[in-house]
């Protein structure tokens, strides 16, 4: 199984790129958006401060950065000339894209924003106070929604590294342990088996940690779907949440798990089986050709008809790939439809007073059908946790 | 040594910003960003597709949030009304937003930005679309940059965890050991002793992880100043560069270091030392009153009269709090001033083919002076880690 990104990608995403500037007659594109940048070049960093800007023409990939991210930008195959500026804001990054255009000899150009995000401060001036200027909002975006098969390929080799860090959550789970100290554990274990099992196929992407990050929120926690981990040991009956994932090549799968310590009580398995079928019953109303908010609307359909509808508290999931979530949503008040690359999370959840449910698979979407990339078990008695 | 950021801080940032608002003759502001939001009620969330807002007038503070937020804002002392939209795209946020602002009778509303900030897909709408606003860009930012003392105390108590930390990284070095695992170690271990340590003291902060994070790039990676942690077992003479930090109440501290493995040849010795020389000179000139551009220039001159100014391959440092950089800059380019408050990173590098040499030290600046708040041994002798 691929864990990186062919070249070929690559050729075609840029080839994608120029066949649209053809389409819009300009000559040229710009990108400051880090992730947009990365899916077009491979070239990945941080969005900071420190703007970053690719130009694409017809024929040249040229790229702006400041001075220190030189060495790191200069071995890409795909950029043809790499400019600088020391710093900021003492440089002129926005200068150095500006005259970086005008050499290139390009007269109509698109910019996905005008001039570098306002992240950490950073303050401008707008690409348009050097040229003109038009957006072209949302190329990469929308390429971005269906993945290619090498893509979907990334992601399922993700979940499998998110399920062995998942397996050590649970063998690490039992009462008096810390919640913290588990998902710690857990991430460091399957991130070594991940780096010793790739060895050099391994593609080298994080900084002073794993690649694979396990965990749990726990106890009352769990009720809140944006809880946290308290720093409270597991007790007999605790509920869990939990998150499991690896960075493939800047990929993610999603995998996520409602687990029991020790023993489950009534009520508890009552909302976990709901949660369960809530989850069939999207993955059987979903595929190739399906608007996203007849899925969501039929687990809301059968959360109404079961009578738990006001614990519903977010819709059924997103797409994923290279950003945590990504567009299209499966919400009811949304018009996009399913296509075969999408890649969804399947999280419906229930929450009450005192603790939440919800299991999340990432689940591709075929020409055909649909594809589970996930596969931990999703039964109760899987998640129970027994000494 | 205070672990939560007291109740008058909160008191006293609202008032700040009331003040402004009676000098904009203006009857409330909004605020979309979410360190902005955390910083003004405590209430801290990831910024994602789905919006929140805040309101704020002279007689009230009201949020906007996605249905998942709800219970999680609710208690928060210093919000006094919660208004909700279920999800993104189906809810609508800003619509919402709008009809909170017109039921608080407000006329004049300044905003951070109109509306939402394009994250992960989101589209708007404006705010404008539903009232007259005007930005009043760059309030809290202005306010973040100088810390109270409660603010400073919870970057120091960082940086006591951060030391505990790359503690630990160092005694878990040696050749062979791998620089991931070492890493995750490292975190794991400071992390359960600082959540045992503080008990209920701690603020609850993080999600399916530990409050430390220590670790660090080796071998060749350090040569670039943001270099990856290969897949590769340290060997006697890597280089290291490391980082360390802790969340405290949602405040870091940053520690670096460079660090041998077993031993230390004469070059490396030679920047090493240059490395700190030149950490001296921006301690030296820095302080109250002090142009941050002076700063910067000092350790250029420096670097310039060793002959090495062809290795730096960025300014001295930046501000640091909530965010992992934050403005000032110390930037040769930049007229800022150091005032009290001020909490700088000091973080000259020096870069050869082969490694990279920098240390990052956290440093106040206090009413006559400043006062180094990360303390781990900057010396050679403690950074060579022998067997």
């Amino acid at each position: 199984m691929p864990t990186t990104l062919p070249a070929s990608e690559f050729r075609d995403r840029l080839a994608n790129v120029r066949d649209r500037l053809a389409a819009a007659d300009a000559d040229g594109a710009v990108w400051f958006d880090a992730t947009s940048i990365e899916y077009l070049t491979g070239f990945h960093h941080i969005q900071t401060e420190r703007p970053v800007a690719l130009v694409v023409t017809d024929g040249r990939v040229e790229i702006t950065v400041p001075r220190l991210e030189v060495e790191r930008v200069e071995p890409n195959p795909r950029i043809d000339a790499v400019h600088s500026y020391f710093d900021y804001p003492g440089g002129e990054p926005i200068a150095t894209v500006a005259e970086a255009i005008a050499e290139l000899g390009v007269e109509t150009v698109l910019t996905d924003s005008d001039g570098a995000p306002g992240v950490m401060g950073y303050e401008g001036p707008a690409l348009s106070e050097f040229l003109d200027v038009t957006e072209h909002d949302g190329w990469v975006a929308g390429m971005r929604e269906a993945k290619s098969d090498a893509e979907v390929a990334l992601i399922e080799e993700s979940a499998r590294w998110a399920n062995l860090g998942h397996r050590h959550l649970a063998d690490l789970t039992e009462p008096g342990a810390h919640p913290a100290t588990v998902s710690q554990r857990a991430s460091l274990q399957a991130s070594r088996a991940m780096l010793d099992t790739l060895g050099s196929e391994y593609a080298v992407r994080t900084r002073a940690d794993g690649p694979v990050h396990a965990g749990y929120i726990s106890g009352s926690e769990t009720a809140l779907p944006h809880g946290h981990t308290p720093n409270e040991r597991l007790a007999t009956g605790d509920v869990l949440v939990t998150g499991a994932t690896a960075n493939v090549d800047g990929y993610y799968a999603e995998l996520e798990r409602t687990m029991f310590v020790g023993e489950v009580g009534d009520e508890q398995t009552h909302y976990f089986e709901l949660m369960v079928e809530a989850q069939d019953v999207a993955f059987e109303a979903m595929g190739p050709g399906v608007s996203v908010s007849h899925v969501d609307q039929a687990v809301w359909d059968y959360f109404e008809e079961q009578g738990v509808a006001d614990l519903a508290r977010h819709h059924v999931g997103h797409n994923i790939g290279m950003d945590g979530h990504e567009p299209p949503y499966i919400d009811r008040g949304n018009d996009a439809e399913m296509r075969p690359g999408h890649v969804y999370t399947i999280e419906p959840g229930l929450y009450t007073d005192e603790a939440g449910y919800r299991h999340s698979d990432t689940v591709a979407i075929t020409a055909d059908g649909i594809e589970r990339l996930t596969y931990y078990p999703r039964d109760l008695e899987s998640n129970v946790v027994r000494e």
